[in-house]
């Protein structure tokens, strides 16, 4: 199946692969237009493709149906090994330029002694302006103790520290937001949120990452009630937002209703406790969903965490408010039955059994979200009947990403100059993000992909308006203004990283 | 007296200004090279040529003898006023942008998850090798809590934030640095060292700011003893090397010897406090030396700082170490048969007055350093005698300025590697500093401008060779290695300036 603007491209695929399995393409290059494309392959040539795809630019989106294991693991190495090359290459992935014109060296007594004065000056008599004289309006600080990067653990700031700038990237070119990755050697809670609260001065917003639970939550927590600033938590409230998003289409998809359906959370760690929280905000019932954690399913009977309450507080309530039949047992016995299975747990395969998935409702809705391997193999889960799967991985389809939240979210939220991000402000942005499939939307189709610009621009004015809405916004700014002021900075910022490449700033990688 | 490449130029501005005062004028367009060019003009035309001054980028020098009050006033506000139109304009003088290739978002699989991981896992085994897979090679936090901004006092940490965002502009312009303005909510000293120490995993180095004494010294002290990267305090450090470049090429162009001469500081705040340490270093003679602060001169008979020499202690060692004859009084008594006055201390005119310079020895050195108004305008000094007048200022002869030190001695602490920077590397970059002047060393010309970018380079090697010399250096490397790199990296942030001028995304400043 091709698409007619990609047919040239394609007669020089074709002669390369041939029947027995198909790959969805996603086709980058300009012109391109990110269009799908369904191509038939022998497995013998799946590697081949790989080579082929890497010197071409082409993305390979596949749900690895009888692909083989080499295959799969090649497939899932590729990145891996691009980074362990490209990082050294580049050595570092966000670089500091001028704003500001410096027409000679003279312009120097404008931007520093003795010119700066006077909007020192300007700021100390009007607080406020700090935000006219500096770029405080679109400065996020990304602060991670590095006490659970990625599914790597505590293995500490300097280690966590190309994940932070990896945000940082993403911020610029996605959401047009300048975000500074701020690792701390310091894991105490406490310090962390008094060191977060003398950071603010420079800062628009905080985003805090991959910092361990329980104390995750209250230094979110604390900060959100002391800072001035925004403080955020990606790893709650970004995934959890991308995470309600997804299950709102996959619901559409199956034409279930949130209100009538049993959500089954595997894992009750940062993220899925947060998305529990906004999905119940939503409208789901949490007397009839289950949360399970590593030793069963959580409910009044859960001595063990009524017994830490005092810092797995939110975990407590969950025990308190789901599964009001006081049901017991593992994920198997959890799955019984249930309409959508949310995995943020252990790496996979095999955390969720096929066999556990075939016992639950028809037309499961499955979201396998451990990185880098999900809970179970998505085509595992399609053959047990699931009828919508999502995974983290870009190389299935239905990609849950936060990187599809944060830009858009805090575009809108510095935009208006919010005091905060509410729990309503990112279901506003779950709206949005869900809306921007339309028509698209099958179950393949459930997410945007990030290549989908407009997604941040619409993102930053539902925040924003939410922010407005709700008396948060020390600047608030009518829907078309925000979406005008998002598409500009987010297209400029797109636009100088395709000038620096093309003048050489920004070198070719090597081959 | 017109050079010739100047006279097509020339010829435009010679209808407009005729006899009686003297201009300098540095030409600063494309093809005019920095030639300095003598303008005589009557007092009437000051004021229209300040104006066509700003519209056509010239930048005047000035001695400022004989001009009007006006003039003068008006040529003092002109970078303030500036400065008011331009910081809302530019809405900040940083930003953050891509280092490393986006050819598409899925590129973020390799930068962000999950290629990531693998550069992560790295750091983890290797920890030196962040220094290869992220930006910390090059990559410093300016921390400032803004209890001494400028001659402005204790304006707090978000009216600071522009003179820290200068900083980070000028430490990318002149040699090629990333910085991160970091404003801290914090003023105990105890605590900022602790965040200060908190901060280290992101950056290679920390370039203390406006803080103010005496806590400034025990942060540095304690910084410089517990910190794993090198810790600067630029009102320190930056100063005293600045200084004490210009001081010997000030000695050489009197014909004295630094062994010899009775030097007078003016003010023993945290650059003259550390002036004096490094001109003592390089071989001056304390015990023959005078230092004043606001009660008078210091000595073994002020007991008042005796009492308070836990909370002062460099302050005590003074009073121990010089003025070893006992001198009492203040700026006049100390000045009396004195080579050379360093002042850093309340802004003038007046503070230090004209008659006193007239009493100082033959072919005196006045360091006249207070911003916005010299202790004593330089026309004065040198009526009084003195053969060679600096001040912070621009717009006269002999700019004493920050900016000639830390953007090339960090350029070398970063290059090499260095744990710290010694006060022997101070002494090294000053010694590269004054070099550079070469043969247009005259009483006019003691210290290079800011537009010879070489000397950015020169610094960065010399410092890059002492660490190697002490011992400090991780990656010690050769004197041409380090010049080439610092030379490509710093003509590279002006390219990438030029390059965003002009495609726009820099705009033009507003008319």
């Amino acid at each position: 199946m091709l698409s007619g603007s990609c047919l040239s491209r394609v007669l020089r695929i074709m002669p390369v692969f041939y029947t027995k399995r198909r790959f969805y393409a996603s086709l980058i290059h300009d012109g391109w237009g990110g269009k799908r494309l369904e191509l038939s392959l022998h497995e013998a040539d799946t590697l081949l493709f790989l080579q082929w795809r890497r010197n071409e630019g082409i993305h390979i989106m596949t749900d690895g149906r009888g692909e083989s294991d080499e295959s799969r693991e090649a497939r899932a190495a590729a990145p891996l090994e691009d980074a362990m090359r490209l990082h050294p290459f580049y050595r570092g992935k966000i670089e500091i330029v001028p704003r500001c014109c410096v027409r000679d060296v003279n312009d120097f007594a404008i931007w520093y002694t003795p010119g700066v004065a006077a909007p020192c000056r300007d700021i100390a008599a009007h607080p406020e302006r700090v935000f006219d004289h500096t770029s405080k309006w679109n400065t996020v600080a990304v602060v991670s103790d590095g006490t659970r990067v990625l599914g790597l653990g505590d293995i500490g700031p300097e280690a966590g520290l190309p994940v932070m700038e990896g945000k940082a990237l993403i911020f610029k070119y996605l959401g047009g937001v300048d975000a500074v990755p701020v690792m701390l050697d310091e894991k105490d809670p406490d310090r962390i949120i008094e060191i977060v609260l003398a950071l603010q001065p420079s800062f628009g917003g905080i985003n805090l990452e991959d910092i361990a639970q329980p104390k995750c939550f209250r230094i979110l927590d604390e900060l959100r009630r002391r800072a001035r600033i925004p403080v955020w938590h990606d790893d709650q409230q970004g995934t959890a937002t991308v995470l309600l998003a997804g299950l709102l289409n996959a619901l559409r998809v199956v034409g279930k209703k949130l209100e009538d359906v049993r959500i089954v959370f595997v894992g009750s760690g940062a993220s899925n406790t947060a998305a529990a929280r906004l999905i119940f905000m939503r409208g789901a019932d949490p007397a009839h969903c289950l949360v399970v954690d590593s030793h069963g399913i959580l409910g009044a009977h859960r001595t063990d965490i009524e017994a830490k309450k005092d810092i797995y507080a939110a975990k407590w309530q969950l025990c308190q408010t789901t599964n009001a039949e006081g049901r017991q047992g593992a994920i198997a016995e959890a799955l019984e039955g249930a309409d959508v299975v949310i995995a943020a747990s252990r790496p996979g395969p095999g955390t969720i059994r096929k066999e556990w998935v075939a016992r639950m409702n028809s037309a499961a809705v499955v979201f396998a979200c451990a990185n880098p391997t999900p809970e179970i193999w998505p085509w595992e889960a399609r053959e047990a009947g699931a009828a919508v799967v999502a995974t983290g991985r870009s190389d299935f389809p239905n990609q849950v990403n936060n990187s599809l939240g944060f830009p858009g979210i805090f575009r809108g939220a510095l935009d208006v100059r919010a005091k905060t991000i509410s729990d309503e402000m990112c279901l506003a942005a779950a709206e949005a993000l869900a809306s921007q499939v339309g028509t698209e939307l099958d179950a393949e189709h459930i997410l945007p992909t990030m290549d989908d610009w407009e997604v941040f621009a619409r993102e930053a004015a539902a925040v924003g308006l939410k922010a407005a809405e709700q008396g948060l916004a020390a600047r608030p700014l009518k829907r078309e203004e925000i979406l005008q002021g998002a598409r500009r900075l987010i297209s400029r910022a797109r636009g100088l990283t395709d000038l620096m490449m093309k003048e050489g700033y920004i070198p070719s990688p090597p081959d």
